[in-house]
């Protein structure tokens, strides 16, 4: 089979970016063998021309200047790897109406703008492709798109955000303090100077809008998603819910009940040690699925990182450059909010099983009082640990797990609880996730 | 999106036939509605056209005549779900030759004769779409052929027969022995009448070929497979290496070396009980692979059965429909072995650690027999453990784990202990294979 040039320009050259003009550079002819598309990199473009990366360019082809890559009708494909959202969204504008198609791992462009970017993709004929965006290197995309189109997703559990699974990791092997553990996190660069938006869970917001959205069909903005972070998180409450038998993990949660209603969520959630996702270490991702057809199914890689996304971002452009990808994004109905409904259920509305920690005050009448408390909202202990002696304050901690209660309910006995006299301060709640496991 | 309306004829109406007929007909609106292509089952072929199945078709779609499909230009689209590779075969180069796409479950038929089928595909300008023949429900032949295609698959471990897995999970489990397991397997349906192909290996490797072929770009034939069953595993070997960290699974393992040599086996082999795949019980599959840009990545599901089968089928069936499928099938660039001389490590050739049981006699001298015999073709003890007590015949059972050798010393020792008085019957020999990690 005779080899097909496709020439790609490249715009960002920092670490993803180096990832794949290496990739090209190295492995082209090994790709090309394999798949009869020879990628050609064109042009690389950053406004930093003078730092070394850890790849060498052939001469000439970095530049600062967008209109080179812009004006050569040659190059049929750009890839953005700016990040951020400003600019890298004139970029892709840009690019599509060069008449270029468009390969991004950017997940918070695509979750924030991703309805605008289509609609030009779509207007100029060409297509936007992102793989890379979820998941680092696991097809995580494709198999939703197309390994799994024909089932209707009732669940997805991921761990889609690595800094946040190696910094909770840590905390639980070694009982580092958050604070601790997010500094080693930043000194293995697995965390940013700024991370606000993987801690917060924002990041993994940014993952759940793109992957609900194309497993649903229809437009999910960043409104529909509830979203906590792992600042403030405690390595007692970790040590505590192990004790329980519990494991820590920050989850993005897409849920679809009997009534086609839609949970959607990030935030800190207990899971049960033995499950499957609570064996996902350090910095790795994880998502496991529960589809009507093939029950449940599971993907697991390094979700970040200079090769393991070039090597999705490379991917892409050869699905591209094969044509693949534009007949799968013509095939993309994310039907607009105005055309459907979607029934998203409010944090208040749903229901889960939940961790509490109460310090309690060395006086009579604790347990009676938060039994009353929780009693009076319908809300039916599973489980408690008192360990014996003090903490600091005098006061001891006292956990308390819960059956299944509305998220109201929940919220409004925290309130009563944290007005109690025998309690000090608010008292900590996190929710615990039943991941449903396929059993034979 | 205006909805394409798509026949589709299906060629066996068994268990995974229905599952197929069961999507099509109850889950049709719903998978157009996300994708835009209406499946229209146009005709069901099967030569028993009496018993009733699990699902109910419309009124004369199903037929014992295969021309009515062959003959009707507008089917587009024809599935084989007939299973085995005589009847299968020339339906599928029929279907071809009317001018239909292929999609398949057929594993045997494409490890043994994909070759011609595919020429014969080429030849007609149509494509095979075989994602339902590895792995049942987990899109793993779209994984390594899409999604991970910047990579050089360096290696791959699979559990890719739920059969086995059911039976030596049960076994390790239970403490059952084979026949009780394969029983139990039988009994709940996991295991056919037949269980030959699936217990004696022959199963994993028609699915090693199709996988191995598409990561390597070249074809793969079962002569280049070495398969070892699992029906002379005694659950008393699954104790001892549990007792020493080690979990038996019977692994698909693709390997290649530095020097590009490939290893293609399917054998029992001990894993360490925290890896991963120690961690799939039952009928379910997984498989591990590692790639140059990627890493580690893991897919895990179920590998068969009525709907997980089904939804593969009918994901092949959309991506054909699209007009994916055959840009695919065009750049599945196999090179026949004419063109290549694949580097083909034979079984003697591998380097492996090993678990041996020897069944050594009530006497002086065995440690110092087994330990010069062991010596005396370089091979190293890593550990071993003999119980106190006695075995039946007055034997007792000593069990050694060796570090790296060659099988070749490895086959010359096992011949050589079998020759001692010292030591009672045939040692038993398992390959311990350790699976690389990902850590960060």
């Amino acid at each position: 089979m005779a080899e097909k040039i496709v020439k790609v320009g490249l715009v960002g050259f920092g670490t993803v970016g180096s990832g794949v003009a290496k990739l090209i550079l190295e492995d082209g002819a090994r790709i090309a063998a394999k798949t009869g598309i020879r990628l050609q990199l064109a042009c690389v473009v950053d406004v930093d021309t003078q730092t070394q990366r850890s790849v060498n360019l052939p001469d000439g082809l970095l530049t600062d200047d967008l209109n080179r890559l812009l004006g050569d009708e040659t190059i049929e494909i750009g890839v953005e790897t700016i990040g951020g959202t400003d600019i890298a969204k004139e970029v892709q504008l840009a690019l599509l109406d060069a008449g270029k198609d468009v390969v991004t791992a950017n997940k918070a462009l695509l979750a924030e703008h991703g309805i605008e970017l289509y609609r030009a993709a779509r207007k100029n004929g060409r297509c936007i492709a992102f793989e890379a965006s979820c998941a680092g290197g696991i097809p995580i995309v494709s198999a939703i798109r197309s390994g799994l189109t024909a089932n209707k997703i009732a669940g997805m559990y991921g761990i889609v955000n690595g800094t946040c699974n190696y910094i909770l990791s840590n905390m639980a092997a070694k009982g580092e303090d958050f604070a601790v553990a997010l500094a080693a996190a930043q000194e293995k660069g697995y965390a940013e100077a700024d991370p606000a938006l993987d801690i917060g869970g924002g990041d993994s917001a940014h993952k759940l809008a793109i992957l609900a959205s194309i497993a649903l069909g229809y437009e999910i903005t960043l409104d529909d998603i509830f979203v906590e972070g792992i600042e403030s998180i405690s390595s007692d409450d970790i040590r505590y819910g192990g004790e329980m038998g519990y494991c820590l993990k920050l989850l993005a949660i897409g849920q679809m009940d009997e009534q086609n209603r839609i949970s959607l969520r990030v935030h800190p959630s207990f899971i049960a040690k033995n499950s499957a996702l609570a064996r996902v270490g350090g910095p790795f991702n994880a998502v496991s699925m529960f589809g009507s057809a093939v029950g449940q199914v599971m993907f697991y890689g390094r979700g970040a990182g200079m090769m393991p996304t070039a090597s999705a971002i490379v991917a892409d452009i050869i699905d591209v450059a094969m044509g693949n990808s534009r007949t799968t994004f013509r095939q993309l109905c994310l039907k607009p909010r105005t055309e459907i409904e979607p029934l998203i259920k409010r944090i208040d509305e749903i229901e889960s099983r939940f961790y509490i920690r109460i310090m309690a005050k060395d006086q009579p009448g604790v347990v009676a009082n938060y039994g009353k408390i929780l009693g009076d909202h319908q809300i039916s202990i599973s489980g408690a640990l008192q360990h014996e002696g003090r903490g600091p304050d005098n006061t001891v901690p006292v956990v308390i797990t819960t059956h299944i209660t509305q998220q109201r309910n929940m919220t409004a006995a925290l309130n009563d609880l944290a007005e109690e006299d025998v309690f000090s301060g608010k008292p900590v709640c996190i929710r615990i996730v039943d991941i449903p496991e396929d059993k034979d």
